[in-house]
């Protein structure tokens, strides 16, 4: 069968074959395979779309394009994944907490372009701290400490890897099935039995809103299942920053603080429902009230930051950090940035705030950018606060002043204050369980 | 703008603008463009379609990015294009009759891959006849004799060629407004002031249907008319050789044959009816009629055949072939075909009999085939026609024994023979007059 054949099906309009499918994950993995037929072959697919069962057999064959790892971690090795946000650094506070409760947390992490590095890139602005690990001493780490973070080993799904390159350059992005098969590859491929995936939805989210965030959970938790992982999924609003830091250092400063007991809000609620889900899922807890309270008591107790600290001196990092968030890099400036009305904050562009922080050096635009781990921002307000012109709604943290005035004019560009008080949506829109039954939580 | 921001539009079914439509023509003229961000547009176009400005406009881009030639050849430059069948060598019927009249054809073909050669291909067939002239000397014969013949000359439409070449490996060939603009940026380039196209239809052409064969031909004759060329279309009927020689030798054979009055049937009177619309578009004559007497006294004066004669002088060839066909490359072997059943001949799948030409060497499947001039076939019987079991219903000339194997089989299964007698449809099955008036002829 030629590529040439399967491109006219999808054209066409035809659901592809198992067989069809099987040729088209070789030949993205194959050199020789012209780049410009898997393009029309993604502008195919992206206009026409993939059905659940072409969906699941492409990510299933693009996973077996390289190596299929299967973990010993002594348990359920539980994975967690975003879709990706800004100032989303629930990993760093769920990975620990939910080991801290007897979960084995492996998180395989990119390190991607955006607005800031991935988990990854967050973790190495801690001194020391090492994410390249052969697989032996990563699964070491789950198996003694309970949660490691690493950055993608081996060869995973290679046919994925050549995709997602030319979806960026070819308008082909922006297809549920592509996104979903490609997320659920690499998952697929490393090994986790159980996996909790946050699907971001709003302006700084790459689904704009709930129905088409329900559309791509389903279509990963479809896939996980139909591989015999254990799936669930939340939907969460991503209309605003997360947590209130955006920035790699900043970051991990935030979740130390959460693991201390010393902040609340967004980012904990959500990493406590993901985590929540986590212990379901690895069969740790029976019911979501005893996970929620094993979580809420790791907290209270601070087995979560402690838990944290072992991974951080298990990865060769000065867990330190923990105790003392002055170790962490800083930037040299710091200024407010001011509210320009008097009324609410009715609006926080999100893609425009995530790029306020990669223009202040946090994220890459290319592959070979270098992330200044000090640089990114604080905001001050969230969605629905009053706000008095002139009040700072947000601080910068930087290096360059040129840099800083043009993320100040990236953020400001992001905000409307406006005469009326908005009432934000929940945090969580909508969950999916394991048995498949769909929920908007109060 | 940025190519990816013209592909987004496109992919979600947006019309492009005029500066869209500019820069995706440069963009494809450009070699720095990668084919992977054409493919993908192209599939997105193949798609989502086109409407009638938007094609017109890339047509006028696309000639835009070569040379553009206005042809002084002393009169209405006139030119014809088909779309391409078998046996459908009408050019070499009606370019020396139209000139003949006192119509002026400057008729740029090219060699194209295919069952047999393009029209330059056909020619190349008389001993010393030339088909690359330096622009000087084809215009003095069309201003001469009234016609010339050449290969596409200097560098026309180079966006089309990349994106032609492009479309034949990514699916994207079957597009009217890729297939019309295509064409057409070529005939603008080209510079001829009035274009008569014959679209063809049916199994041996790139249209299925009269329906999809109306669609292109309405679209070309909007681009000519959009960019003030004089325009007028035929729809005639591929469903079965036009001719009933095919080869390159074999072709030319018979147009001598019909300009010399031996011969007449279908190639004879698609050349009429295209021919009338030449000399009408001209302002050769002033209606139909007129034009139909002048190309019918000319063929019975034989000045058409004379005016072929003078026209392959003028290009270097012997014109002695024009009262001796014997003079052209003869195949070594001939061998009858025969029917394998009785009764009527209700199909002959023309792709299949294009396919059984080009299997004796008649055609060129890549770029540097190497054509054989003499091989080819003859057909015996038409559709409609009663045939007997044994009877001999075409002929081969070849010079390969296993070739012959081969093409014999492809005819074969081409042919149908069933017990009730078909009734063919016409050969001419609509027009589209200059002034964009649509019939179906009797």
């Amino acid at each position: 069968m030629a590529l040439i054949d399967i491109i006219n099906h999808k054209k066409l309009g035809f659901a592809l074959s198992a067989g069809e499918i099987q040729e088209f994950a070789g030949a993205a993995k194959d050199p020789g395979t012209p780049d410009y037929q898997l393009a029309a072959l993604l502008m195919a697919i992206r206009i026409n779309g993939m059905d659940a069962r072409e969906t699941a057999e492409l990510t299933l064959a693009m996973a077996h394009t390289g190596d299929m790892l299967s973990p010993d971690v002594g348990g359920v090795a539980v994975d967690k994944h975003s879709t990706g946000g800004v100032g989303d650094t629930t990993t760093l506070v769920l990975a620990p907490l939910v080991a801290a409760c007897g979960g084995r947390v492996l998180k395989m992490s990119g390190r991607g372009l955006g607005h800031t590095g991935g988990t990854v890139d967050k973790l190495e602005s801690i001194p020391g701290f090492q994410t390249e690990l052969p697989e032996g001493d990563f699964l070491r780490i789950v198996r003694e400490v309970g949660c490691c973070v690493v950055g993608q080993t081996g060869e995973l799904a290679p046919a994925d890897k050549r995709l997602y390159a030319l979806r960026d350059v070819t308008g082909t992005v922006d297809s549920i099935p592509l996104i979903a098969s490609s997320i659920m590859s690499k998952k697929l491929a490393g090994g986790a039995q159980a996996i909790v995936l946050d699907v971001k939805c709003g302006s700084g989210a790459l689904m704009k809103t709930p129905e088409d965030s329900l559309l791509l959970a389903r279509a990963m938790v479809d896939i996980g299942q139909r591989n015999g992982r254990r799936m669930a999924a939340l939907i969460t609003r991503m209309d605003e920053p997360l947590g209130s830091h955006v920035g790699n250092a900043l970051e991990v400063k935030e979740a130390i603080d959460v693991l201390a007991g010393r902040v609340g809000g967004p980012l904990l609620q959500v990493s406590l429902a993901l985590g929540t889900r986590m212990l379901l899922l690895s069969g740790v807890a029976d019911t979501a009230q005893q996970a929620q309270e094993m979580l809420d008591s790791a907290l209270r107790a601070g087995s979560g930051l402690s838990k944290l600290a072992e991974m951080i001196t298990a990865q060769g990092g000065d867990a330190r950090v923990c105790f003392d968030t002055g170790l962490l890099p800083q930037a040299r400036f710091q200024r407010p940035v001011k509210a320009k009305a008097t009324g609410w904050l009715s609006r926080m562009d999100t893609e425009l705030a995530g790029e306020a922080a990669r223009l202040l050096g946090a994220g890459r635009r290319r592959k070979d950018d270098v992330i200044d781990p000090a640089v990114g921002y604080m905001t001050l307000k969230r969605l629905g606060d009053k706000v008095v012109a002139g009040e700072a709604v947000a601080r910068l943290y930087y290096n360059d002043e040129a840099l800083a005035v043009q993320a100040e004019e990236a953020l400001q560009s992001a905000l409307t204050v406006s005469p009326d008080k908005p009432s934000p949506a929940p945090w969580i829109l909508a969950r999916i369980d394991q048995d498949g039954k769909e929920t908007s939580p109060a």
